[in-house]
């Protein structure tokens, strides 16, 4: 009866309990939660076609698509290992974390192929996939993700991949601003903590539909990926992070819950549009990253309406540790006050998944795993 | 870093990060968190002292008082075993439990220890302590329990203890119905994962008051004496259940949460006072146990206000396993179809505890445990 911790379950639960609910909206397409896992499960069984198996490296570089969900389920659920990039990076930083990570396949989206075009003959890998983009003309070699997907039956029967939970599920690698990127370790375990957390204080709810603003590259866009699903609610995805797009996407799938760095508040709060049409549904907005000031907090809270939850984490810590806990006492203070309080980087997570970590920091490509894996 | 599963890290955080907050509230008595700990902190030492050790099993039988909540801790935190027992069975019920269950020791309230005078002889303990109580008078031959916690210092540093999360945290013994009482052994990983589920399920906050009218040998308070030190909550105790002392409570405590079987909602439903009391605060009420009626349920929501949590479990799982899932569709259905559609037993938790326990069912003082244990 003992079962590992892994946030692979909770698609699986999706999946069983709301097979007829919207997973993901991506621009007009939509995937129930039964369309949505057969897409992951069809990729599990092309990537198992192509010889992908468990300990495998599989790197992807995509914006917040569905083709990105898709991806972490997909690849994650064959115990095999998915390595999110930052598509922004230069082709001198991206040639360097792919062969650091041993990855042997790169899923990419056309429009960021330009990078993977000039550094290919340099990778190891040993076959890429290319997400076409209407509009984008990539000269890779590479299979066409939708073409890939046909490779498995439509009703496609997984195999069931026992998974030890402290074994890794993504290689996250870090921004390197003092050295070379370090590629951090992230178990099963440390995911699914993270995602229990991201639950409990951005109090994730069943009817949530979740605007992914965040990058999902991003720290697996800080759990938003597993934990939206866990509560079996709906995410949105977003190409390009412009507050014309979020607002329109306000209105039309009745936003609930998002997260952004205080670059992405700001940009919502500079908007004059903004105003009319959040002020209409209150959303929640997590925020981290660099600190938000307490005056950015006010106007995003008196403003806009939005409901400002400020956490703090690091990719290192998976990548949840503090956040800033709301007491009733505090709604007698002043909007002011509130914003200074809202401000403060707070204390350690109820869940205290921080300290529940198989790897707290990076060790990329180390001998240890080289050997677990391969 | 790596760092195991237990609910007992919960009050660790709490001491740390709301020293001064209300931990426990019972009659006239309240404890903050620091109190609270340094009260555990001071049983442990003791316990230690008489001769506990990691392993060890200690049964208790309190109603839900603060010294019930000092034993969770306090017992557990040395890595012994805790058993809770049901103060209503009968003296040959409890010499066959305590007998059963390995217990070095008893710690018993005085109101309920006539059955124990009865079997004191035939029982295999070392040591008895009872927590006495005014206008009761044992015979038995025991150590007093505020007494006992005079051979730790005021001060106590407690020694750290490394947990392994897939040991045993409690024993708990089912009502056995069918045959002689099981032992259910729940893990440290079992209740944190149970507790968990309990916050989310129960939506808990840091700011709640909630009211232990489940019997906290029952399954552990369903997770309840965890989950409300996970959030920095405050516990409020209840030596004996009347709706006349919870309705004061309720009244003088600002209760925002509590939980209990159907025959509870319906002793609230039929009390004349309770309609002006709940209705001027609506708290949660998680039920379970037998199955609650569609028209309790109504009248619990409609009449007193309350707003009703339907959950499902056995000792067995540690012990939620079902909840109803509330989906805002149902918030346009009429007050009957409302209470029909919560009266149903759902499907399975988010958080999918119940597939991550470390013992499934009853093995009470098995041969293998014995062997780990002593």
């Amino acid at each position: 009866m003992f079962s590992p911790l892994t946030p692979l379950d909770w698609k699986r639960r999706a999946v069983k309990y709301y097979p007829n609910k919207t997973a993901v909206i991506d621009g007009e397409k939509e995937f129930t939660y039964k369309e949505f896992g057969n897409r992951a499960d069809r990729l599990s069984a092309s990537l198992m076609e192509a010889g992908i198996t468990e300990g495998d490296h599989v790197a992807v570089m995509l914006p917040n698509t569905h083709y990105m969900l898709e991806c972490f389920y997909g690849i994650c659920q064959l115990g095999a290992v998915m390595v999110p990039l930052n598509y922004r990076l230069s082709g001198k930083e991206l040639e360097y974390i792919i062969n650091h990570s041993d990855a042997k396949m790169l899923i990419v989206d056309e429009e960021f192929a330009r990078p993977i075009e000039e550094i290919g003959d340099r990778l190891s890998l040993e076959e890429i996939i290319v997400v076409s983009v209407e509009g984008q003309k990539t000269s890779l070699t590479a299979i066409d993700y939708e073409g890939f997907l046909t490779k498995a039956p439509a009703d496609v029967k997984l195999p069931e991949v026992q998974i030890d939970e402290n074994r890794l599920l993504t290689l996250n690698y870090t921004s390197g601003t003092t050295s070379n990127p370090k590629g951090v370790m992230l178990t099963h375990r440390s995911n699914y903590f993270n995602a229990a957390n991201f639950m409990h204080h951005m109090r994730v709810e069943h009817d949530d539909v979740y605007l992914h603003t965040l990058p999902m590259f991003h720290a697996n866009g800080w759990g938003g990926v597993w934990a939206i699903t866990a509560a079996g609610g709906t995410h949105v995805c977003l190409r390009k992070v412009d507050s014309s797009f979020i607002l329109d996407l306000f209105e039309t799938r009745k936003i609930t819950l998002l997260c952004g760095a205080p670059t992405v508040v700001n940009m919502l709060v500079n908007d004059p549009r903004a105003r009319e049409v959040t002020m209409a549904t209150n959303p929640r907005m997590g925020t981290a990253g660099s600190p938000p000031a307490a005056a950015l907090i006010h106007k995003a809270q008196d403003i806009l309406g939005l409901n400002m939850i400020h956490v703090y984490g690091l990719t290192e810590t998976s990548p949840f540790i503090l956040y800033c806990e709301w007491k009733k006492e505090f709604n007698t203070k002043s909007p002011d006050e509130q914003a200074a309080i809202k401000a403060r980087q707070g204390i350690e997570l109820t869940r205290l998944q921080w300290r529940n970590q198989g790897y707290p920091s990076g060790r990329g490509r180390s001998t240890v795993e080289r050997r677990r894996t391969r």
